[in-house]
């Protein structure tokens, strides 16, 4: 077996200085890794966040990204020149990259320059306001060429404009077909029945074979609830990270089986 | 000696899952802590962030913080309590705290809103017109009262709003005129006057004794190039972070010395 595991979190860089971060410890996809790498016949990519855990095994190769676009980048070129017989994809992926950092006082004169340009608009029309605002705003905010060295502190008030970045998931099914997709989502404090509910969404949409899904508030560093749920709505609970890397395990074991009968 | 050290970096909640943070290890605050641990007589007190490096030693007592507001609350209940003779600012503490998350679009109609209600506003104005702005998004990105759990990746854009963090220094020789004061002050690809400048300033501004000023492209594990400038405005140059430990050492014991004379 050729497995692919993304573990630990993204980056989007403010400045040279900052960045936009979360708690990803890669703590889970280490798991996973050392429950495959123990058969010495199986490689392991581990594609990972620059603080991630790392898995120890001599049949394991690693690779680190910051941003959501290296891991893009970096996602398309391993799918492109290898075949894996699966891809778990445990990183938290930022959702939004940062565009743009403004001053709010420069911003503020900057869109009244703008609104004033419009020699049609009617302060009493609010939807059309709102709409001018809004579109003048995302020309404002788009992401600029060059990235500050470092922000100064002289502002009082600083805008971040933060945009979708890249849905990564999107392209491992599409590049490969053939290979067994586990996604992850985590969710805070919500109901297990919603939880599962988002998680098979997930699933669908991104043409997934299983996705684990957990809250927050179950997480810790061994003890971690995690709800692994496959393409027919069937559900396995594990109670610690070793209980699911094995359980992640044997469910692509039993699927190739199923596959290959 | 009885010596407050600061090392590694605040970080700044956006929800339960998602930071804003900076790059600094606490490698130096580390290296400066063993290098004052080394008198079994001295006390040291580290007071770090979460993902800082920590020093050995037996005489070192340890205390974590996360935000800048964090930080403000334990440095002024410790400077409350004890008397150090030296406090070592090393800590990267962020000039800005998350004051609030919009989602643009919803942001464009509050605004456009906000700007309705005043019937004096002219369009042809353009300084009145930016004032009104400037105050309307001071109202609406103004801290909330609550943060969220996990914000949700439906928004195509959203706009985060940093406001000034409190200026922990100012606060350390006001509550301890007769400490020995070390700042830092770190900047990126700057001439080495014009960062010998920034630095005086700040060690004006803070009633500091010393400010160790750096430049991040001369910041490494190990080789670290440091200029240690005092209140005379001499300076020292060091080139590794053991230099610079040691260096800071030697300038507050010289500097005892100099005052039991």
């Amino acid at each position: 077996m050729n497995i692919l595991i993304t573990a630990g979190g993204t980056s989007e860089k403010i400045d040279d200085v900052r960045y936009i971060t979360n708690h990803s410890t890669g703590g889970l996809g280490k798991k996973i890794a050392e429950s495959f790498a123990q058969d010495p016949t199986t490689t392991i990519t581990y594609l990972h966040g620059k603080e991630a855990l790392l898995p120890q095994g001599d049949n394991i190769t690693f690779s680190s990204i910051t941003s959501v676009n290296d891991l893009l980048q970096q996602m398309t070129s391993l799918l492109s020149t290898q075949t894996f017989t699966a891809v778990i994809h445990s990183m938290a992926v930022s959702d939004y990259q940062l565009n743009s950092v403004s001053d709010q006082t420069d911003l503020s004169q900057k869109l009244a320059a703008l609104l004033q340009q419009n020699p049609a608009l009617d302060l009493s029309d609010g939807e059309a306001l709102a709409q001018a605002i809004d579109s003048h705003l995302s020309d404002l905010l788009a992401p600029k060429e060059q990235v500050e060295k470092k922000i100064s502190s002289k502002s009082a008030n600083l805008i971040l404009a933060l945009g979708a970045s890249a849905k990564v998931i999107h392209i491992i099914k599409k590049l490969q077909p053939e290979t067994i997709l586990v996604g992850f989502k985590l969710l805070v404090d919500v109901t297990e029945e919603h939880l599962l509910a988002v998680a098979y969404e997930t699933l669908v949409k991104n043409q997934g074979d299983f996705v684990l899904a957990n809250d927050l508030h179950d997480v810790g560093p061994v003890n971690h609830r995690g709800l692994l749920i496959d393409s027919k709505q069937n559900v396995e609970i594990f109670t610690t990270k070793g209980e699911i890397a094995e359980g992640i395990k044997e469910a692509i074991t039993r699927k190739l089986k199923g596959a290959t009968q």
